[in-house]
């Protein structure tokens, strides 16, 4: 490929939204644009990098035995009512109607599809285990999408669906496919980890592990335990907090504004305006621990309160879960004002909402909660008396200072970003969808299934915030949109020219794939050019052009060295894996 | 590939609904299956020869210098806004609100998209000309999906845009993908023909032709012309008719209900029930052609009478372009009631609609048309005294019996299957989005623009379509899911089975792709399976296994052979491309 033909150019500034360094690179480096929020186009090189990750992906599909389909992204809303997810799955899923007001989805996932269409061709246990697989375009409607193609909308996904005839057989699949994943991102050169993880949206009864690409720009927190080897995402961590129990002391109380014994009724504190927890702590002189942080939210057609201890934060995901759908959304102040409630100043004394309380809260003894009443907030509040949670269970978010509850150890917190996900979803499914087999002996029984992931555009950004300097991408051999970046110094140089043209020829007849720098820029120009877009190896062409002299660069090191054109087709040849 | 464990199975019999060949045999071999109406699911097999069709049209666009993106499904409707193609589009172009209620479509063609990224990248004439291209999903909710893959709802397409400075440089960039068309389509080893054809929605100013692959069961007509070599295809085919004026002489009146001299006012007939254009010949013994068949369209916003002789069919394509949008659709009983229409007896006499009439309907000198009143018909009514349409414009149908008007030879109507379509855009995408270039001269322009399409899915059925018999498919060389079917007759015969797979093994490592047929069934089974799935080359392990002795048979062709092993092996390699 000649530079000066290419589609896209390289920017010298990176628009100010892109926060990661992976979006800055991508969008500088003339990978990838933004169509719309979440929404992107793969431009050629970025195009090329997705093909050589795919066809990765494909051959430990293949070596995992898996076969591949293809299924479409419009699926009949009916098939969503089956199985449940068209209401569970809230705004994330795309929904539309065709011209005769038929409902469908824009597939996020394929569950559904592939249930039925496995159950239409496979009736025998003879013709377990099966496993399937797609690369295609998924569909979600991320509230908050960003940094690139780490969180969009409209992006490309491996998913594979196992399915079997006895738990048994799920392991073998889960395991098979667990070794695949596990070859596939050492293959993309990835510094990886597995994960326990939460099962989100897709349900399911076995288990299930997060792929983690360890970034410190990852949107996730791995939770850790070096001492057990426990791992989790921090949506699943369950963790252990320090001070369970609050100090219940005399001194532990000084400067409490009041005496907190259960035998006292609760009073009311005059605070004019004063409505975050941080507010009410500098106006009080109280730990945050003292404070019940009370939290409204939409789940569904239901709102719910959801109380955490002042100075913990809520886990929507496991909130969510115990609420009985797939996703939260805490309500505005306009909503909040339509229900009646004092917004700032909201307590679960009186509430007449759901309310889902987490432990530490039943054990603060004596809290200062809202009052629901504006400017007013409630000390003394000795929570299991003057208000009873319609559930208590474990609502907070996991934190640094916690203890691993198997160990006793402190948890390590990483950052990471999901590059995969593989779960052991049981008969969710095919018990909804009635996808039955006949056993050996002659029963019917649901499928039991598994299902797989791989973001594959969320790939490509992942490897970039593990493969980056200060200069630009840093691509692994193999996955580089071209495998060498072939400059000559000044193209109105005849002999610099005729000598690049020649080594790109025997290049490309060997089956490298050159991307050659014919424009006519200083040289300074194009090596900074060839050091954003990342090839593994850059050959300069310029004064040795005569004698067949080329400069050698690696992408990933620092020195550079004159050899002959033999001697580097040599070494490349031997780089080749 | 182990058949015992491949996803899909045959089936004997085909949905009723399935009307053509391509998607009976598709089903019954178990290629495809349908999740609703025009969507479908590809199988492993499909998935197979999916891939390999898209890899002849990758070399084929990179042999033509064409660049490999991936663009959004998901569009911003304020681009489609500027473009125009918002509201012309009409109900074929899906679209979606995402959870900010902000308004989506989903590409059923990616003009825009393309049109706003080059913008972006390319600023002078010096980066032109540049052609991109993608293979991907596209998304056209048809009004009436059918014949499977033929005419879906979802799809994949190959779509190719150039950009070019001036027309001669669009001129070569149509060329090339042309060939490259030629060359793509002879590889997929089809009987096809290229004919002028109609711009459709894309629009534009400069030519466009379609690919056309010849067969009986295509719901395309191209109308040709031997004797000039006119082809084109129905939509787009203006013809003349034989018969332009009708024939006014006194016998030819004979049995009309009225004189129709212009001299006289119309009158009214009776005609109690009687509506269409048949019951209307037989109850008044007039010839169709003396009646005008009015129709009554919606047109986007506005409601449109279009006017033919009884003889004739509206063109719709052409009567849309005519009114100024993408698609029209008959208005029905219940919109015409609404409407105050006399359904059954309408007529242009009185009309209150926008009136667009076929020029052979003014040469009819005195026509039978509805009165606008049940049960009513006027006779005697003279185009252009009696009634004024808006616009008078050819917009009937070709028809057989039309002559060519350069030789005024009568054409020939011959049945094809579009898969492939290319065209001259000009700047109508350009100027609309203001997508410039700086030219030599340093002035503004705007790019001068191609769009070349290939439906890939469609491919496979058009294929399918040319190349089977009663017994199933009979795919090219090169494009089947495997090359060779291999089977040992008797899966419990050990020597049989240990030979087959030493035999699929070699074939394995040489490159070739092996279904082999494992299943414990009766030999008949599963020559039948094999025959219905189509791989070209058919090897049964049978008695002579223990001799290393293949029965050798060809899919397209009647005989059996006896060869070794090695003979087969060594016929298998010459046989390669």
């Amino acid at each position: 490929m000649r530079q000066s033909q290419l589609l896209s150019t390289t920017l010298r500034e990176a628009p100010a939204e892109a926060e990661t360094a992976s979006h800055r690179l991508l969008l500088r480096a003339g990978y990838i644009r933004q169509l719309a929020a979440g929404i992107y186009s793969y431009l050629p090189l970025a195009r090329r990098v997705l093909h050589k990750i795919e066809r990765i992906v494909r051959e430990e599909m293949e070596h995992a035995g898996a076969q591949e389909v293809l299924l479409p992204s419009l699926q009949p809303a009916d098939l969503w009512e089956k199985s449940g997810r068209y209401e569970r799955y809230g705004p994330e899923l795309m929904r539309l109607q065709d011209r005769h007001r038929r409902p469908f989805v824009l597939g996020p996932t394929h569950e559904e599809v592939i249930t039925a269409l496995v159950d239409g061709e496979v009736s025998s246990y003879r013709r377990l285990p099966v496993t399937v697989y797609q690369i295609g375009t998924k569909f979600r409607d991320e509230r908050r999408p960003r940094s690139g193609l780490l969180r969009g909308r409209e992006f490309m996904m491996k998913d594979a669906y196992s399915f079997a005839a006895g738990w048994t057989e799920l392991d073998d699949a889960y395991q098979a496919m667990f070794s695949a994943y596990h070859r596939i991102f050492e293959r993309c050169g990835l510094r990886f980890a597995a994960v326990e993880a939460d099962a989100g949206s897709i349900g399911g009864e076995g288990g299930t592990h997060e792929f983690m690409a360890l970034a410190e720009s990852g949107e996730d927190w791995i939770v850790s335990a070096p001492a057990s080897g426990y791992a989790a995402n921090l949506e699943k961590a369950y963790t252990r907090r320090a001070d369970s129990v609050l100090d219940t002391s005399t001194e532990a109380l000084e400067g409490s504004p009041r005496d907190w014994s259960a035998d006292l009724p609760f009073t009311r504190l005059d605070t004019p305006g004063i409505k975050s927890i941080d507010e009410l702590t500098a106006f009080l002189k109280v730990p945050a621990s003292r404070i019940v942080k009370t939290l409204i939210y939409k789940a569904g057609q239901q709102v719910a309160a959801v109380l955490v201890r002042g100075d913990d934060e809520v886990n929507e995901l496991k909130a969510a879960a115990l609420l009985g759908v797939d996703e939260i959304e805490m309500i505005d102040a306009a909503q909040a004002e339509s229900l009646g409630l004092a917004v700032g100043f909201i307590g679960p004394v009186g509430l007449k909402l759901t309310v889902l309380a987490d432990p530490s809260v039943m054990d603060m003894g004596s809290a200062i909660t809202g009052a629901n009443e504006m400017d007013m907030h409630l000390s003394g509040v000795v929570p299991g008396r003057d208000f009873e949670p319609d559930l208590i269970a474990d609502v907070r978010l996991a934190k640094e200072g916690d203890l691993d509850p198997q160990s006793g150890e402190p948890v390590v917190f990483t950052r990471g970003i999901e590059i995969g996900h593989v779960f052991k979803l049981g008969t969710k499914y095919s018990e909804a969808l009635g996808a039955m087999y006949l056993d050996q002996n002659g029963q019917q029984k649901p499928f039991i299934m598994g299902c797989y992931g791989i973001g594959v555009s969320r790939l490509l950004s992942a490897i970039v915030e593990q493969r980056h300097d200060e200069q630009g991408i840093i691509w692994p051999e193999g996955l580089a949109p071209y495998d060498v970046h072939l400059i000559p110094v000044s193209v109105k140089d005849e002999s610099q020219m005729a000598a690049a043209e020649e080594l790109e020829q025997i290049l490309q007849k060997l089956g490298f794939d050159v991307l050659m720098d014919d424009r006519d820029e200083r040289a300074g120009v194009k090596f900074k050019d060839a050091d954003l877009i990342g090839c593994p190896v850059r050959l300069v062409v310029g004064k040795g052009a005569a004698e067949r002299i080329v400069e050698w660069k690696e992408r990933a090191a620092e020195g550079k060295e004159e050899l002959t054109f033999e001697e580097a087709i040599q070494r490349l040849k031997s780089r080749r894996r």
